[in-house]
């Protein structure tokens, strides 16, 4: 972690009761394949072409480079010996892709030998490089001899992002092993390392090679834990997007509405890359998979973008970046939207929403969904936010932006009257409707199904099976209204309800939240992260359990099989937010931080630390208080807000706020 | 400038009098060679691998790759032909490493033909790519309809750079036309397009072949333009800088020194480029080039870096990285100083400053120099700035950067006591010397050798041809002593000096600078920058000379050849910031901007933009007064000194301060 370009291997053999000659066999393999996913369908699982080695002293270097993106990889490695070792040979040769090293030694009974093997490894992607296998070989040279120096520095880089990332569960021991593995493994993919690298958010994580590394919109996940961390690695993740702004015009272009359409899988270039078909092996079938009408990935950027600003008061990167993603990710949606004379309002027609079990009507599948209320309220949502940054924008950046962006005056009416007016369906009975017409449809056989399946987590595969449709029923594979009360929070989204002329009760949102619970097969992982967290106010020993449950997903390969495929990186970032985000209830804006603590019954307290507008800021809950404690800085003071009381903290200041019981309507 | 991977070639016909069948030619030349350097000295001039070319409909592809570097370069190519061109031919054939189209058509008398040639270039170190081949065919394709829009978006973005760029010279039309050329070449060089791109400052621009492309200290007088313009431009070069660290580490370890040894040339990789020998035309001999001896690359890299947060206040960025840039820088040097019980000072030998002429004392060339004031002044000042970065930085950050620098308070007193007791040569009459021994050396006979040679900027040459050698006499390649004036302003040189223990008249520094200019050769084309802004207040007219010879350095090749090789950047850039930083006297530190107006006699008047902390500011100096606009904008007010009155102002608020003679030793 201090030396993303190095890695240290150390096997120490000792004999016990014997002494003799033995053979210990090393290399560098070029020769990998990609074979952990099984469904891969006969694609090519050989990404690297053949490789280049040269041996020359000490050091042996292999120099190989991707397939179609043509990326160089250098990694040089070097052997050493110590102990008892005596004489000892080493004989190198390349074997088809690999080179291996046969070191011959006489072992002696009791005495330590120890192989340390250091290799350094640089891409063409890298900064500061003459060429990848010159930058390899030269670290190698000025770092291998120090085993023990790397240790320590590796260790205190960790120590350093321990601080910002440690979470405390206390005490769940099991429970803090797992998210100290999901902080390990977020760590492992985002650091400042590879900030510089124009990297996004691989879905499955660094070495996961489930979806062919591809880049969803599980950053909506991850960017809340970084933002309150390490905003600059959270800013260059951001970063990446922008980048891909011409590939998001240039699909929207393609579809004839201005602005971005961010794409629902990308790779390098951020062109859409989501497969147009999906095999059943249920059916042995292939399946038409339309997710690419899963437009909400450019909500989530757009979410993320603000919630960047908010959090780091940013203005210059407001200007220069963030605002040009917020706005053209809005324009394509305002010009997604129709108006209706007949009810005045706007609507958005041919979309998915998160929840991929629909991607139409019975009887148009694959033609997408009307008002997905998702959608619907987060575009709603985003234009606001559109129209907000214009206003806190001021003077020469507002009008550079204006200028840059070509804004005028009747697109910002257009998106001030969406924030107000786009249609949003509700159940006779109050219900929040995922989609406008989801009440007409079937009631889902729930019991029946999980008798005779098991697994119901990919109701879309076993329904295709049986020559049926989860089109057909009131079923979600993750309930994509609840993504609503989890990004907003319950406040937040019935304000954007009222905003848009749909007064929604705190009763009617607790109701809508249990409806949906209730027919949800949980078939992503990142749902129960959101179930978890929404249901954090409304039922603490539920949100307990599938808080728990979401930990294990990887650990236990719960969804059966995916692991192998790779870590679930959004889901395993959520877990860590969900602490913050729920059980303390934080919640920012630009004006005020606020808690709505709601303890796990089964933890005593629960402690982390955040980042703020210049602050870093310890949190320490238990049963009783909310301890604060602002790291001496000489940011501007911030106010806190829990419950009815608020108090204005500067650097260096401590503040406990009494835990009262939140009211909830459940 | 809108678009830096695209480039458009209108060509129009229109014959008179006659019509015709008529050949155009045109194509794609990947066998470029350098060859501007004439004293390549047999170097190969061939950088590009054989290409590969793919035509495929009305695109034609090439791919190349540079040679030790391995990047790869993709150019598609898009031609098409509109006007009166009836029907025509078009017949592409590879020709050796070109690729070349024969379009053959028939031209009408008075009609217009017009071939539009579009191109597409990528590298493979662009972001947001799958492969550059792949991003240049796509690029095109998308982009290369639209010429029109193209230009009109081209058009726009020069003008919103013109906007923070624009410097007006009213009345004189030859040197604002030349200003206009630097500031246009700076902005080829360095923009918002390259700040992503690892890409620091090359000496002679991005298409000078001069010093194969190497980054030397001219970011010195470049930076200083960019952070007044373009502050994020000027964060991602030191940020290439900041990238390099390591290797200026492992220069500084390898004799033996803690901390940061930049290069005096550098490429890619931050490794030190200079050669050890220099080709002397004049004398058909190799002479040793010791310049590597130039340790003051880090000096004006610590400078930028300490510059670039006063005037960003951007404390994220100077906890993150320009603490690391400073104290590195520092701790290089403080490791290089050796106290004297005999004097009680600190002293740093074997130095070279950026006047080139002395590489030794007469009796030891080569070993460097004792004490150079350029040096140990500067030494003495990042000292003093390591130090405030440690009182500024305040609670958690200075906290971070402690413990990640593992700096400890016996450091801290080391640099306190440098900034105090670094030793400084003076003559015995008040002259502050250039470096220790200087005042032995002998007289030049400057009248002589002016007649006998004519150009005498490269005496080091003409010498030793006559087995002669400048490290015998009192002469400058660019008079060193006086950039600590240029840099620090004589206020903040005498304060330093002061600091130091060595006060120094206002008299004795007009007489020091005096007594440089009568022994400098101008033989470097930032010599005239930094005596024109020297002399802006102590000798108006002869400023006014030297920054109309700065000015034409390179329109008229006034090096005799030198052009050829590449535009002198920092020589560009530096009469670009000299408006500002000499007319208008604008300096800055934490709490003031300060004006000290000196206004050139042939000029009515001057303005440009500058931006400071969040604000852009409109200044407009004519013979009667300073008048000052702030943009409209929420940043906190800024205080502004003029002579004895200042006042504190807001966004969108204006002031004039009356012009005041201002008092000069001279």
């Amino acid at each position: 972690m201090d030396d993303a370009h190095l890695a240290v291997l150390e096997t120490t053999l000792v004999p016990l009761g014997w002494s003799g000659p033995i053979t210990l066999r090393t290399g560098i393999d070029a020769g990998v394949r990609n074979t952990n996913v099984a469904a891969s369908g006969g694609a090519d699982t050989t990404h690297l072409a053949p490789p280049k080695f040269t041996a020359s002293g000490d050091i042996t270097l292999c120099e190989v480079q991707t397939g179609n993106s043509e990326v160089r990889i250098a990694t040089a490695v070097h052997l050493h010996l110590a102990g008892a070792v005596g004489t000892w040979d080493n004989t190198g040769a390349r074997i088809g892709r690999r080179y291996r090293n046969e070191i011959e030694l006489s072992l002696v009974d009791g005495k330590r030998a120890t192989l340390t093997k250091t290799a350094a490894t640089y891409t063409s992607r890298d900064p500061a490089i003459a060429s990848p296998g010159v930058a390899a070989v030269g670290r190698l040279r000025d770092h291998a001899a120090d085993t023990a120096g790397a240790r320590q520095r590796d260790e205190a880089a960790w120590q350093r992002l321990w601080q910002r990332f440690g979470t405390t569960l206390e005490a769940d021991p099991r429970s803090q092993l797992v998210l100290n593995l999901h902080i390990f493994h977020l760590l492992q993919t985002l650091s400042p390392h590879t900030a510089d690298l124009d990297a996004g958010v691989p879905a499955r994580g660094l070495h996961g090679e489930g979806y062919r590394g591809h880049v969803f919109w599980d950053e909506l996940f991850v960017l809340p834990v970084l933002d309150l961390r390490l905003p600059n690695v959270a800013r260059a993740l951001l970063d990446y997007r922008w980048h891909r702004l011409d590939a998001a015009r240039t699909a929207a272009h393609a579809i004839g509405r201005p602005g971005a359409l961010f794409p629902l899988q990308s790779g390098s270039d951020g062109q859409e890359e989501t497969p147009t078909q999906l095999y059943n092996h249920q059916s042995s079938r292939w399946m038409p998979d339309n997710s690419r009408r899963q437009w909400h990935v450019g909500l989530a950027v757009a979410f993320n973008a603000w919630q960047h600003f908010q959090v780091t008061a940013d203005y210059d990167w407001l200007a220069d970046r963030g605002a040009e993603l917020i706005i053209e990710v809005t324009r394509f949606f305002a010009a997604s939207a129709v108006h209706d004379p007949a009810d005045d309002r706007f609507h958005i027609s041919g979309v998915m929403g998160p929840d991929e079990y629909y991607d139409g009507y019975p009887d148009s599948p694959g033609k997408g969904l009307r008002d997905n209320t998702y959608t619907n309220v987060m575009v709603a949502w985003i234009c606001d936010r559109a129209g907000e940054i214009l206003n806190r924008l001021t003077g020469h950046a507002r009008a550079d932006v204006v200028d840059r962006l070509r804004i005028d005056d009747t697109e910002l009416a257009l998106w001030s009257r969406l924030g107000r007016s786009l249609a949003v369906s509700i159940h006779a009975d109050g219900i929040l409707s995922q989609f406008d017409g989801y009440e007409t449809l079937l009631e889902f056989d729930w019991t029946s199904y999980r008798d005779r399946c098991g697994n119901i987590g990919r109701l879309d595969l076993i329904l295709e099976a049986e020559n049926d449709s989860t089109n057909r029923y009131k079923l979600a594979k993750q309930p994509d209204v609840m993504m609503l009360v989890y990004l907003l929070g319950e406040e937040g989204l019935r304000q954007q309800l009222a905003r848009l002329g749909y007064p929604l009760s705190q009763v009617d949102l607790a109701r809508t939240v249990t409806y949906y619970l209730e027919r949800t097969s949980n078939g992503s992982t990142l749902s129960r992260v959101v179930s978890a967290s929404v249901l954090a106010q409304l039922d603490e020993s539920r949100s307990w359990s599938l808080f728990r449950e979401a930990l294990i997903a990887d650990l236990d390969d719960t969804q059966g099989g995916t692991t192998r495929e790779g870590i679930h990186l959004g889901a395993m970032a959520g877990t860590v937010d969900l602490v913050a985000r729920s059980f303390a209830g934080l919640q920012f804006d630009s004006k005020r931080i606020s808690f709505a603590p709601r303890l796990p019954a089964r933890l005593a307290s629960v402690s982390f630390q955040f980042a703020y507008r210049g602050h870093r800021i310890d949190v320490d809950l238990n049963r009783e208080a909310l301890h604060l404690h602002l790291l001496p800085s000489t940011a501007p003071p911030i106010r806190f807000e829990s419950g009815p009381t608020h108090v204005s903290l500067a650097g260096g200041e401590v503040h406990d706020f009494p835990v009262i019981r939140h009211l909830s309507a459940v």
